[in-house]
């Protein structure tokens, strides 16, 4: 990019190691941010430091969080028995924008594969396990629908049943509005096997 | 955001007040930085706002640079005396990726546009008036070929032609590997009146 002076180049090359970003949205990126007011960058580049700095795992639920405790561990009318686990914090916000659930979570950060050599110790499940200690009554699984995800559920199915605690899965099917032409065959057999009688 | 704590929500608006990214990938390039390591959330956010700070108009031809001439202008084996008119330092990257084009440039930063109120003085116009006194043989015009690039090239050839240089406007017309049955009526038209001969 000689075109470009080694400013501008660097930067276009630092943004474009993000993720989703490519050359191109890097160059429009870099332009836009060359013609912000100063203060703009300024505070955009502060945030991205404090946050990288100060946020951590929530102690009980292992959220990210920039608290010792996330706002939905430390909400008292958030019903602590019932622990939903997810594989990340997106996926908690996921669930968080319906407004319907009011128990709690557990973060993964991540899923069992085998294949990226990734097992149950390099996820957060000792901490789940240490948090069934006590009073729980529910542990909903609702890692994502694939290899991956449904693994670590059996997994976690399976460590977690023995102690009496009731387990339960998210179900798998066609999604609401899906046309059924288009699913593929797995779910399709998923939706079948999981009907439910009217 | 309530689901999130309060750096990451701030994080997240601010990553989702620029160009190209929504909430969704705001969220995600979020989270990726606080996955960082430090020092290179430290190295991204410095090299923001240097390049905010030092980025500048080159003192000929306007592009953006962080020195007083750009790497295109201080070359002494480029042909100083034809002049390429692109509407941002983007178009200008975009001509030198060919690396076929030998002669300099001229950035305008806009285009002039009666509907958004952009006139002849809002764009870096003067400067290429101011230009034209030194010994310049050709501007070739290579603004964009919508509405607005195509009444600034008019403008401009207007405003340059009466002082003898050679004036061209860069070719439009059906792109190659074009699809004729999908391309729009004007730039069939275009591609009709500008037909050379075999």
């Amino acid at each position: 990019m000689d075109y470009y002076s080694n400013q501008i180049s660097r930067l276009i090359e630092e943004l474009s190691c993000l993720p989703g970003i490519g050359s191109k949205s890097a160059a429009r990126l870099a332009f836009h941010l060359i013609h912000m007011p100063l203060e703009d960058v300024d505070r955009l580049a502060s945030t991205m430091v404090e946050a990288r700095k100060n946020v951590r795992y929530c102690k009980d639920c292992c959220t990210l969080t920039d608290q010792e405790l996330c706002p939905i561990c430390s909400n008292g009318k958030r019903d602590h028995k019932t622990i939903m686990v997810v594989e990340n914090t997106r996926d908690l916000a996921a669930y968080e924008k319906i407004g319907k659930y009011d128990g709690v979570y557990h973060v993964l950060h991540g899923a069992i594969s085998p294949m990226l050599g990734i097992g149950p110790e390099d996820i957060k499940l000792k901490e789940l396990i240490e948090r069934l200690q006590g009073e729980v009554e529910e542990v909903i699984i609702a890692t994502n629908s694939s290899l991956e995800g449904e693994t670590t559920a059996m997994y976690i199915s399976k460590l977690i049943k023995p102690a009496g605690i009731k387990v339960s899965r998210i179900a798998s099917g066609v999604p609401v509005g899906g046309d059924l032409e288009y699913i593929d065959e797995v779910t399709l057999l998923r939706a079948l096997e999981g009907r439910t009688q009217l």
